[in-house]
C-alpha cells in the first residue's frame, strides 16, 4: 500500500505518520511507501523500515495536487488546513486553501480516475466546527451542519464534495470529523480552545496554566492516539459498509472542565490542582458557549471507531506518548 | 427597489418578473427597475409599468456577475441553475453553472460590499434535492442534508455559501428550498417528475397522460403561484428575524398520487380521469422512491411562508393562473 500524507507536518499528521512507519502496515496490508507533504517539510519517523518521502508543497497551487498523485496512491489523507481563527480572520486564504486546495486535490483524483480508473482511499479530516449552536444536548448523526465560522463552513462543503465524489464512483472517501484533540502536546497556544489542554499538560510539566472558564463548561474530546486511530481504523475499513453518507462524527469524551482537573488530581496528585490559575476571559467563554457538548456518535461506533471513555484515560495516553511513563 | 432576476427566462422567473412589474411593488416598496438576465434574453412583462431590461447573459463567465451588479440592486434573485438530470449526466457542467456560478455571483457582491458597503438582499432558489434518502416520516427543519445527486451536492453547498457569506455580513441572504412544482403548465417533459403535473394538466386539456408509479406514491408540492409568493415573500422579510440558519424548507402538500386523482376528479368531473394511462416505469419508480415524502416546515411556516393545504386548491391555480377560469 502507498500512503500519501498531505498536512503531514502537523501534530496528527507526524503522529500518523510515525505510527505507520513503527508498524509497517495498515490492518492487513503493509506499507511501502510513505509520501509526506506539507507546507514546510515534514520530518521523516526516525527509524523508518519503509521507504518515506518528505516535501514541501502548497496543494492550493495550481497542478500540485495531480504531480502528488502521480505515483497512484492507494491511501490519500488529507490533513491540510488554514486553522479556525486563520480562516476567519483572512478570508480569502481559508476559502482558497482549506475549500479550493481541497477540491483541486478531489479534481485531480476525478480526472486521474477517468484516466486510469484510479480510485483511491480518501480520508479528509473534518471537524466538529461543521455543527453550530444551538444544539440537542446530544447531537444525533443526523443533526444538519450550520456551521457559525468560515472554517467550519468550509469543512461542511468538503464533506459534501466528499460525499458526491465518492457516490460517483471518483475516489473512496470517508470523512472525519474529529472532537476536539486533548491533551495537545507542545508549548500552549493561543487558540481559544488551548486551555482544556493547558490545564492538564501545564501542571503535569510543574508549570502554571490559566483556566479562563467556568468548570461546568462541557466539551467533546479525544486523545491524539484516539484520533491517530481513526485514520488507521477508517483507511481499513469497507466503504460498501458505510453506505452513501460519507462523513461521522467520530466518538469522544464528553466531559466538563471540572471532570478534567478531578482527574488530574487523581492521576498528577493534588498539588498539581494549584498550578491552575482561574482568570476569565469573557470572550474566550462567549466563542466556548457556541460549541458541541456532547454527540451521540452511534454511526461511527457502530463501524468500530474508538475513542477515550474518561479524561483519566486521556491523561494517561498524554503520559505514556509523551512522556515514555506508565501512569 | 431596483430587482435583479438572474434565471429569469425560466417558469419561476417568468411568473415572478409578471408579479413584480403588475404590482409595481414588493411588500411596502415600489419597484423602481427590473433586470432580467438568463442564458437566453427573457420576454419582459406584458404591459409593465415600471423599467425593465433583458438581456441574455451566462454568470458563471468571469466577470459577467460583477457586471450584473454594477446597478447595486437592492434585490438580488437567483433562479439560474443547470436542472438535476443534465448536471448528473454533465458532471463538470453542473458545477460549473450551479457551483461556480453561484459562487462568482456571491463573489462579486462580497467584492462590491468591501468597495462601497453595497449589502443586498439575496434569494437562492435551493431545492429538497438537498435531502437524499433515507428520511424520517416527516423531515425536520434539522435533518441533515446528504443529497444523491450531483445537483442536490451543489445546492447544499450554496446554502453553506450563502450562510457564511450572510454571516460575514457581506450580504442579506435567504435560501429558499422549493417543493416539486405542480401544476407545472405546457407540455410534458422527461423530467423524472414530470408525471405529477402531467397526469392533472393533460386530462384539464382533454389529453391522455401516463402515471409510471403506483398511486401510493407521496411527494412534496407546491404550485407555482406558491412559489413566486415564496420569493415575495422573502424579499421583504426582516432578516434578523431569520437568525444565522438562512436556508428554508419551504412549508407544501404532502399528498399520494391517488389523492392528486381524487382532487381532479372532483373539479375536473369523473371523465377526465379515464385520460390517465397506467403504464408501469421501474426506472422512474425507483428514483421516486429515493425523494422526500414530507416535511415539518415549521421555521419556515412561523416566518409567513404559504403554500397549499390541498391538490384541490393546487388545481384551482392552474386553471385561474393558465387557462383564466375560475373554477
Amino acid at each position: 500500500m502507498k500512503v500519501l500524507i498531505i498536512g503531514a507536518a502537523g501534530m496528527i499528521g507526524r503522529k500518523l505518520a510515525a505510527q505507520m512507519a513503527a508498524d509497517g502496515r495498515i490492518g492487513d496490508e503493509a506499507v511501502e511507501a510513505l509520501h509526506l507533504v506539507d507546507v514546510v517539510e515534514p520530518e521523516a519517523p526516525a527509524g523508518a523500515g519503509i521507504a518515506v518521502r518528505t516535501e514541501a508543497a502548497d496543494v492550493s497551487v495550481s497542478g500540485t495536487a495531480a504531480r502528488l498523485i502521480e505515483g497512484r496512491p492507494d491511501l490519500v489523507v488529507h490533513l491540510a488546513a488554514i486553522v479556525s481563527g486563520e480562516a476567519e480572520a483572512d478570508f480569502e486564504k481559508g476559502y482558497r486553501i482549506n475549500l479550493d486546495g481541497t477540491r483541486d486535490l478531489f479534481e485531480a483524483i476525478r480526472i486521474a480516475n477517468g484516466q486510469d480508473g484510479y480510485r483511491p482511499r480518501v480520508l479528509f479530516a473534518s471537524s466538529i466546527a461543521v455543527f453550530g449552536a444551538p444544539f440537542p444536548a446530544r447531537i444525533p448523526d443526523e443533526f444538519h451542519l450550520t456551521p457559525l465560522t468560515s472554517y467550519g463552513t468550509q469543512k461542511a462543503i468538503a464533506e459534501l464534495l466528499l460525499a458526491d465524489y465518492t457516490r460517483r464512483g471518483f475516489f473512496d472517501g470517508i470523512g472525519i470529523r474529529l472532537p476536539t484533540i486533548c491533551i495537545r502536546p507542545g508549548r500552549p497556544n493561543k487558540a481559544a480552545s488551548g486551555f482544556f489542554s493547558n490545564i492538564l499538560r501545564e501542571p503535569i510539566n510543574g508549570q502554571e496554566a490559566v483556566l479562563p472558564v467556568s468548570e461546568d463548561v462541557r466539551h467533546w474530546f479525544a486523545s491524539p492516539r484516539a484520533a491517530v486511530g481513526f485514520f488507521l481504523h477508517a483507511a481499513t475499513l469497507d466503504g460498501d459498509a458505510i453506505g452513501p453518507r460519507r462523513n461521522l462524527s467520530m466518538p469522544g469524551l464528553s466531559a466538563t472542565v471540572g471532570e478534567e482537573i478531578e482527574a488530574l488530581g487523581r492521576i498528577a496528585g493534588r498539588e498539581a490542582l494549584r498550578l491552575i490559575r482561574r482568570e476569565s476571559d469573557a470572550t474566550i467563554a462567549r466563542i466556548v458557549s457556541g460549541w458541541a457538548t456532547d454527540f451521540d456518535a452511534s454511526r461511527a461506533a457502530g463501524l468500530g471507531f474508538r475513542a477515550e471513555t474518561s479524561f483519566d484515560e486521556i491523561i494517561r495516553v498524554y503520559l505514556e506518548d509523551e512522556m515514555g511513563r506508565t501512569a
